[in-house]
C-alpha cells in the first residue's frame, strides 16, 4: 500500500504536458501558453500623461503658466513648450516636447481661459510614463507555461495575439461499474443504488476546462467491462469508478491486466479513498518531451514573425498524448470525489502544461478534538469560518464515505498526516479549499 | 468621494437575483439553485454493507463462520443468518435478516470453501450504513441559494434532477471608449494604445461563467457614444471603461444623463481606481423580490413532484433584470481590473444568486516595508510565496496603474486601508486571491 506522496509521484512522472494548439483569444481563459509571447511595439510608444491634467516644465513651479495647447488623448503635440508655458493633457496622451512632467488638474486651478495656477512643485519625471516602460518590441513579455488568467489576457490583446499556441487539454473519459448502480435515466429502483459517481466526476473534470465524454455503466460481466474499457482506452485519461477493491466480484482487476493496462499501484493509505489504482497503457506514437520543447520553440518564433505580418499563427496541430491513464477509483462517492481531488486534478493539469497542479490549502484552528487511527493520511471534509486570528475548521459531521451530502456542504479537505493519532480543539491544521471555495461570504478587510 | 464599502453598499442593493431559468444537469456546474431539491428516495435503500467482508451477527465473534451466500451488490440476500452463518457481502449490497455487522475482508481468514475465520470482536451497526441515513424520501436535501460544486452535482444525480431550476445569468456588455484606442484588428499604429480592456473585462466576466457581448471601441463623439450605450443599455450590465475622469474631452458623464442613467457615484476613494461610477436605468417589468422567492417555491414543490412522476421540470423561464447597472471604469488597464474585482464582480455574482461575493482572502506577511498616501484604500498587486509561517506576499513592484504586466504577475491584490500610511516588514496585511490562484504549486500538507 503506497503513501499518499508516493503514489503522487508515480502519477504525475507517468505524465508529460501535451502538445499544443492554437485557440482564439476569446476562447483562451484558463488556458497555459506553450510559447513565450514577444511583445510587437514599445509600450507606451513615447512618454506618456499618467493623470490628466497638465504637462509642464518642472523648473517652471510652482507659478501660473501660459496654457499652450490641448493634447487629447490619441492627438500627438503640436507645440514645443518654452519657459513659462504648459499643455492641457489626457491620460495616455505624448508629452509635448519640453515638458518633463505632469501636474494633475485637481492640483490645478485654472485662472483664465489660457492660464492655470500651480502651487507645488515636482520633479522631472512626476506622474508621467516612459516610453517602453511596460514593453519593448521584440521582448518576452510572457513566458511559455503561463496560466492565462484575465491579466495575460489584457496582455495578449496588448500584443495583438488573435490565436494562441496552447497546451491541449487532454481528453477524459468515465466509466462506472457495478450491478447495482442506477442510470440517470432508469426508473427508481429501490434495490439499486443512483449512479452519482458518472456526474460527480464529469463536474470535477468540468472545473478543470475539459469536457468529458460519458461511458455509462459497466455491468459486472468480463465481456461488457472489457468492450467498455477498450473503448474508454482510446482517450487520454479514463476514469473507472467502483470495482477496484478485493470482493471476489471484482472484474476491473483481471480486465485491466488482461487489456496490457501496466497497472503502477492498486492501494492507497488514505481515508477515504483507500482502493485506489493507476495504471498506464503505453501506446506507439511516443513523443519525447526534448521534441516538445523544441516545437514550443519554433512556434515561439514564427508566432512573432507573424505577428509583425499581421497575419495569423499557424494551424491547429494535432495533438494526442503517448500514453493513455486510468484511475480505478473507489466506488464510494466522496473517496471517488476525494482521490481525484488528489490525483486525478493534478495529473490533468500536468498534461494541459499547469505547474500550479495543487488546491489551494489555508491554515485553520481545528474548531473540536478529532480523533483518528494512525496509518492512512486523511481528508476530512470540513466547513471553514473565521474570526480575527484566521480561519476556523470543523468537521462537516459524519465522515462516512458514503454520505455524499457533506461532499456537497464542504469548504475544504483538513489533511491530517498518517502518524496522527488525533488533534485536540485549538489546532492548526491544514485544510485544501474544494471547487466553490474561490469566493467567500465577505470582503475580508476593513477600510 | 465614496469609501469603497459604502460604494459597494450603494452596487450591491442596486440588484436583486435573477429569475429562474432551467438548464440541463451536465451544464449546470457553478450555478446556483433556485429552489429547494428534495430527496425521491431513502438512501442508502435499506441497511447496507460500508465494505467488502463478511455480513455477520455480532455475538458470534470471535470465531468459524459458516459461509450461508454470497451477496453480490445490486443482489437481495436470499438466506437470513442463523447462529453461527455469515454471508459474504459486496460494498453496498443489502445485509441479510438475522446480520447487524460487517467485518471487511481484510480482517477474516477464509479456512474452506465454505468457511471463513474471524479473530476480532465488533459491536452491533459495524461497517454498515443503515437505511435513509443519507437522503430520506420527500425531505430537503440541498436548499434554494446553493451554488453547484461537483459535490452537489452528484446529490443532483442521485434524486434523479436532470434539469435543474437554478438563477440565470445576467447579460454583460463591454463598451472601451476614447480616439486613442487601437482594436484587436486594427493595423499597429505607435500614436495608438492598444485596446486591452475589452479583453481583460471579457475575461474576468468569463471567469464567473458569463459570456460577454463586445461592442468595441465608441470614439470621443458624443452621437456615436450616445449610439454605443444605447446598444449597451439593452444587456442586464454594460461596462464602459475609459472616459470618466475629470478631463474636459470626457463626454461619458453628459451622454449618461442624457440616456437618464441614475447615477449613484462618479469616484471611489481607491487606489488604484478612482474614476469609477456607477449608474442604474430603470426599466419598467420591474418584479418585487417577494415574488421571485414565491416563484421559487412554486417551482420547488412542482420539480418534486414532477420528479416523483419521473418527468421533466417546467420550461425555460424567460428572465430579464429589472434595471440596466452600468459601470463606467477607469481607462487604465490595472485600475478597470481593479474595480471589476471589487465592485462588478459582486454585482454580476449576487444577481445569479451567489452569497459568497468576494474573492477569498488569505493573510500574509509582508515581505518589505510599503509606504502609501493615507486617504485611499490601496490595492497592492502582490506575489504569494509561503514558509512554515505561511504566506508571504511581496509587491510585483511597479504599481503604476498603466503597468498591466504587473496584473498579469499577480496572485492577489494587498488590501490595505484608507487610513494607512505604510506597514514595516513583517506585518500581517490581507490578501484577495486572483482568478488563477485556485491551484498551487506545492500540495501544502505533509503526510
Amino acid at each position: 500500500m503506497e503513501q499518499v506522496s508516493f503514489a503522487l509521484n508515480i502519477v504525475l512522472e507517468s505524465a508529460a504536458t501535451l502538445k499544443n494548439e492554437s485557440v482564439e483569444l476569446e476562447k483562451s481563459l484558463g488556458r497555459v501558453l506553450a510559447c513565450d509571447i514577444l511583445a510587437n511595439r514599445d509600450l507606451p510608444p513615447y512618454d506618456v500623461s499618467a493623470m490628466d491634467g497638465f504637462a509642464v516644465r518642472s523648473a517652471d513651479l510652482p507659478g501660473i503658466l501660459a496654457i499652450a495647447e490641448d493634447i487629447k488623448a490619441g492627438d500627438m503635440p503640436t507645440v514645443a513648450l518654452k519657459p513659462g508655458q504648459c499643455s492641457r493633457i489626457m491620460t495616455g496622451a505624448a508629452l509635448p516636447e519640453g515638458a518633463n512632467a505632469v501636474i494633475r488638474v485637481e492640483d490645478t486651478r485654472q485662472i483664465s481661459v489660457n492660464e492655470v495656477q500651480i502651487d507645488l512643485a515636482v520633479k522631472s519625471g512626476n506622474d508621467l510614463r516612459l516610453r517602453g516602460e511596460n514593453m519593448r518590441a521584440g521582448n518576452v513579455v510572457l513566458t511559455a507555461g503561463t496560466e492565462i488568467t484575465p491579466g495575460v489576457i489584457g496582455i495578449l490583446a496588448t500584443v495583438k495575439a488573435r490565436k494562441i499556441e496552447v497546451h491541449c487539454k487532454p481528453s477524459v473519459a468515465i466509466l462506472s461499474t457495478g450491478n447495482e448502480l442506477e442510470s440517470l435515466d432508469d426508473p427508481v429502483d429501490p434495490c439499486k443504488i443512483p449512479d452519482s459517481n458518472t456526474y460527480a466526476l464529469m463536474a470535477q473534470v468540468q472545473a478543470l476546462g475539459i469536457e468529458p465524454k460519458l461511458l455509462g455503466i459497466a455491468r459486472d460481466d468480463q465481456d461488457e467491462l472489457e468492450w467498455h474499457l477498450k473503448r474508454g482506452l482510446e482517450y487520454d485519461v479514463l476514469l473507472v469508478s467502483g470495482g477496484t477493491s478485493v470482493g471476489v466480484h471484482d472484474y476491473v482487476r483481471p480486465t485491466m491486466e488482461k487489456l496490457g493496462i501496466e497497472m503502477k499501484f492498486w492501494r492507497v493509505a488514505m481515508k477515504p479513498g483507500h482502493p485506489l489504482a493507476f495504471g498506464l497503457l503505453h501506446r506507439t506514437q511516443k513523443t519525447s518531451e526534448a521534441d516538445a520543447v523544441q516545437d514550443a520553440r519554433r512556434a515561439a518564433t514564427q508566432a512573432y514573425l507573424m505577428d509583425r505580418q499581421g497575419s495569423e499563427h499557424r494551424a491547429t496541430q494535432q495533438c494526442a498524448a503517448s500514453d493513455a491513464f486510468v484511475f480505478g477509483l473507489p466506488g464510494n462517492p466522496v473517496s471517488s470525489m476525494v482521490c481525484f481531488e488528489q490525483f486525478v486534478a493534478p495529473l490533468l493539469r500536468r498534461m494541459m502544461g499547469n505547474t500550479r497542479l495543487y488546491r489551494r490549502t489555508v491554515k485553520a484552528r481545528l474548531q473540536h478534538p478529532f480523533s483518528m487511527k494512525p496509518g492512512r493520511t486523511e481528508f476530512v471534509r470540513v466547513q471553514l469560518s473565521s474570526d480575527e486570528s484566521g480561519y476556523l475548521a470543523s468537521s462537516t459531521g459524519t465522515q462516512s464515505s458514503g454520505v455524499l451530502l457533506s461532499m456537497a456542504r464542504a469548504d475544504g479537505l483538513m489533511v491530517l498526516p498518517a502518524c496522527c493519532t488525533g488533534l485536540p480543539a485549538g489546532e492548526e491544521v491544514i485544510v485544501q479549499l474544494l471547487d466553490g471555495t474561490e469566493f467567500q461570504d465577505d470582503p475580508g478587510y476593513r477600510e
